[in-house]
């Protein structure tokens, strides 16, 4: 595997999502952050670049000069990340894919629907890889739960329960402070807070794993403290295209739980269990015998979950681990791989999560009723 | 305390409910089984009763012979426990408390909110107590978890979740066995099955716990299994009077979960979460501190949870002991003792259940228009 | 199942454990507390057991005269349960059983080896059924353990890890409490204290559950509060007639822990842990396969599992529950039922842990030198 | 901070434990891979190491080659790590910490005492950091737990118990398997198996964590499988030098263990309990008062902590990230920060590994007669 030129948009200094996909996209050796432009502030960004190894020259100021300039390069980035605020991945990731560099960007991919069809179909236009970082995919066991429902394990998916529910906005004391505030605020956050921020992670998982699509939903928001213009709390009632129903729950008041993703699959044949805060079991129930604990690591487990290992049973990976397989896999795309392309969280997955937000938050516009994805 | 005698309409040979009211009232020498109607038929039932101990004069063939032959005995019996099918409930409770013997009845208390409310009148115009066994509020932890609440120590309850979802009518291969299948038959068991069945005792729990009662509910019900004409699975939205959301979900296709009950409280001031099936263990997390384990038998709680503990800290106490706490604290309110009174389950939570499971089944019919409870 | 006449010396008004074989003894109905010599004060004892409805005339003041008032009685008791201090439970026993009166005694069963084996001896030659109350036995899943070993599941056992560490004696403020400070005096607690009062239970159940008998032992014993003339901490190795190697742990100032009484089996084609706080499941790992959950109340479990099982799956049972299947196989073992006495904690085992105990001390003497059992 | 040169010997193609220094050591950019000697056979370590973007001319068929090449360059290594098998380490390191390179050794340091002292001596002497890969160290909440001890929360450390019992070697028709055989063979592997591979990071731990030393042990070894010559279980007993006793059991044959390092330490004021395979809590009891769960990145966590944390609470950091703080002590070490140094698993920790494994083999040979360290 050769070396490729990366690059990343925002990200900078202090920014926790930065950190995590330069991480990742070097634990494998298949990307070099080889351009950047990392910060809104042209001069702090420049700056940072260069502390982490970028080249003066190759150490931009705006996202802009950075496609300006990398475009023509003849060792010009292969791909970008996109870690900037949700209302600018639209233009940004336009500019890329117009040129041909390959895109992943943070979630959500846009604000509206429309931006969002229009970006997959660029991107497939210019025979470009665009993927969303739905990054908790690149789990072990959660590509070991997609392999089981896949190969018929569990039957026809009846329902699937998925969490993603922490206690981090719990205080209402706290309640103003910047860091949190602008989240609830509709202005800068759009139509959701929670479901958008964090519930779209399990939805996204949920669908990533069975397979199958959002199709009607009704939605309730609740703001714990009431001062919030958007929700910190949401249930979700979801009819997916095979037939399941999904059952969602995200908050950010939920004080006790620290991350709180979780995913349950119920089907005719089985059932299994994982939480992201313990990755690397997975439980699993066949019909009418005891339950399961399936290690990461050990013998017999599906070829997706094998290359999505590093170290041997028993010593765990996170989440930075999940984050490499995202990037190794988006080196795999880039190599042609079929099988690397198909475990990526895809523009697909960024446009039916664009939706079902959307939906959602129309639907709890009118208290629950059931409104088409 | 003296023993008082006890009959029993129902529970007869093979019920499992039988057998654990048995246990539970005789375990602290509260009561003796002195009498009991226990079976449809007749002869089984007498023959059953007398293999328990139930001299012969008092092992009766119908519920109403029993109740002609205590009512004028002097040592009749104070207290009946019905455990009879959910329909027949409404006709003996009304009976026996007019003859001013005090009930404990199965859940659910009657088949509508009319009978319900009716049963709760009559036991107060006749001064009998008249208590709904909603038994999993015998546990020590969710007695401190009650009074964790009351005494302020998570705030302002924001929000419940709460869950009784387990998976032991998963298999469709054994959908038409007759153990199962009249659970899902209208004729049998009403407008709802699952939820009337278990998830109230999740909901009741939540009311209990909180003292909020439910004002208004959005229910989703569905058929995992798709012959079924009642719901094996729902989730139901639902507004409480004292301000808090609860978000209740309850199963019976929900494979991995043995039986599933739980509920977590979210306040202004800290969380806290309990599961049925590691009863002894309350998960305590205070705004902005570290979760803390509180574990039965030590220190520091509350009057209720150490009255309801028989034994020490570390070794664990189970459901039986739960249904004790029951028998004990209904010995204590015929006693007079207002904090036994207090912690019984009550015919206003067998209304409020009612109400609620009626209001659900509506609900589910227009899929989750808003229906006062 | 007739109710049988049973007689308690000790386990008077504010002892824990008398309450314990109150309750475990009556919640199938097989003994009726009869008789009963509760108390060394015997006024308080008399009154006490009148108080729990013993006729008058059978609430003794010495257990002298309650062998002599029930051993010509043509009701009298056929069991008796000694809960006495440890010193008198040899010539209590001695008593009883030459009276032809069967007996539960407590652990230890004799301060001596040489007692022990006399108790046992004399036990046999009169018939009398004599068990000694290792009552963690009675756990269901304890049993399932036991015969999974049996039926070869696990192979020959190589190595078993038993633990029973707690932490409630960790406090070294509260070592002068007298509750505490006699199990540290060697004048009343003997020659070994956590070991003597914990470690055998678990070491009692390694070798119930294994079916194989310690011979030789290297003890280490720790004065964690170094005022404490008697172990508060111990570790011992020890070899088995079968082949395998115990590692036994127990403690007293081991914080964190609340009851800690574990076991672990490990052979050559699996591995099975149970822990007594959860003490409804089994962890079991075939050979080169994922962990599975073993359920208490789940389907395929052995009979003596079954048989020791009161309600459903998923509802957990607690000690109480372990406690009424030691005594229900008590009542088994009078009607010569043979699968109940095998299941007893027997007299065998009650010397075995006399001469553990004794071996231990000596051992813990000479730093470890391995002794004969 | 600037990147500085790195060099890597053993941990060629195939080497798990080589990808995963690579990977720590790059994840925070603190270290670039500029030489290697990766494998005994010349051309393969060549060219593995050009595919890992070494240069060719630095792509080194020896360790001696390579030692030649870079001492002299401008731009040679500052760092080497050892990965090579164990018997090779104390040449390399001697040869590498004379020509004044910094020194990074896989455990266990040397084979003997006396070569171990003489590496400690000599890389003081030279002023180079020599430090010895016991990577679970670089678990935050081994850091934080250390903290702890060190800030007095548990008061006088009395007991430690600690484990590294894995059921990896337990299927004895594997045990002719190669890749487990020589594990077992002592010309090979020494004097000991487990305790020397897997048991003494536990010891480690324990003494990294409390701030003593074994003074003094008596070691138990078993062959659970007759045919191994060396022990597949052990357990130790061992006096510290601040007056703590450790219990040490260390296996391969615990079936259903998958990993299995543990820590627990006890003191007068409190105790502690971590897990590797769940690393990110930390469990903490203070004396009477509930255990509490604390999380890596919650508020309130030491400066060790703290700076050993890469991403947000509840996100998971797995076992590379560990050897990731490793790689960036390194760095700090090398920048001349005590604090980064202090936290670090040196020399002295690496002989006392090898004195205490010398120590137990031998007291193993008398049945565990005690030995000074």
């Amino acid at each position: 595997m050769s070396v490729r030129n990366w690059g990343m948009v925002g990200g900078g200094k202090g920014s926790q999502i930065g950190g995590a996909h330069r991480i990742g996209s070097s634990m494998d050796g298949a990307f070099r952050l080889a351009a950047g432009a990392l910060d809104v502030d042209p001069k702090a960004g420049r700056r940072y670049a260069m502390s982490l190894g970028v080249p003066r020259d190759r150490a931009y100021g705006t996202w802009s000069d950075m496609l300006e300039g990398e475009r023509d390069r003849e060792d010009g980035i292969e791909l970008v990340t996109i870690a900037t605020p949700n209302a600018t991945h639209y233009e940004i990731a336009q500019a890329f894919l117009k040129a041909g560099i390959h895109v992943l960007c943070e979630k959500p991919l846009t604000m509206t629907i429309k931006e969002a069809i229009s970006l997959e179909v660029l991107a497939e236009k210019n025979n470009c890889v665009l993927a969303v970082n739905f990054g908790y995919t690149g789990y072990p066991m959660v590509r070991e739960a997609r392999a089981m429902v896949r190969r018929g394990k569990l039957g026809a998916i009846r329902l699937v329960v998925a969490e993603f529910a922490h206690g981090h906005h719990a205080d209402a004391s706290d309640a103003d402070n910047p860091r949190v505030r602008w989240r609830y605020d509709p202005s800068q956050a759009g139509v959701s807070s929670v479901l958008a921020d964090c519930g779209i992670h399990a939805l996204q998982m949920a669908e990533w794993v069975t397979g199958q699509r959002s199709t009607e939903l009704s939605a309730h928001f609740l703001s714990a403290i009431p001062s919030r213009d958007l929700e910190d709390d949401a249930a979700v009632q979801i009819s997916m295209d095979g037939g399941a129903t999904c059952r969602l729950w995200s908050s950010a008041v939920a004080l006790g739980h620290q991350h709180g993703l979780t995913l349950q699959v119920f089907g005719e044949k089985g059932g299994i269990s994982w939480a992201q805060e313990h990755p690397n079991q997975l439980l699993y129930t066949p019909l009418n015998k005891p339950t399961r604990i399936v290690e990461r690591g050990s013998p017999g487990l599906h070829k997706d979950t094998v290359e999505s290992t590093r170290i041997a049973v028993g010593h765990p990976e996170g989440m930075v681990s999940a984050f490499a397989n995202v990037y190794r896999d988006l080196a795999g795309a880039l190599d042609g791989k079929s099988a690397a392309l198909d475990r990526l969280p895809s523009a697909a997955d960024g446009v039916a999560m664009v939706r079902a937000v959307t939906a959602a938050a129309k639907s709890a516009k009118t208290r629950g009723r059931w409104v088409s994805v």
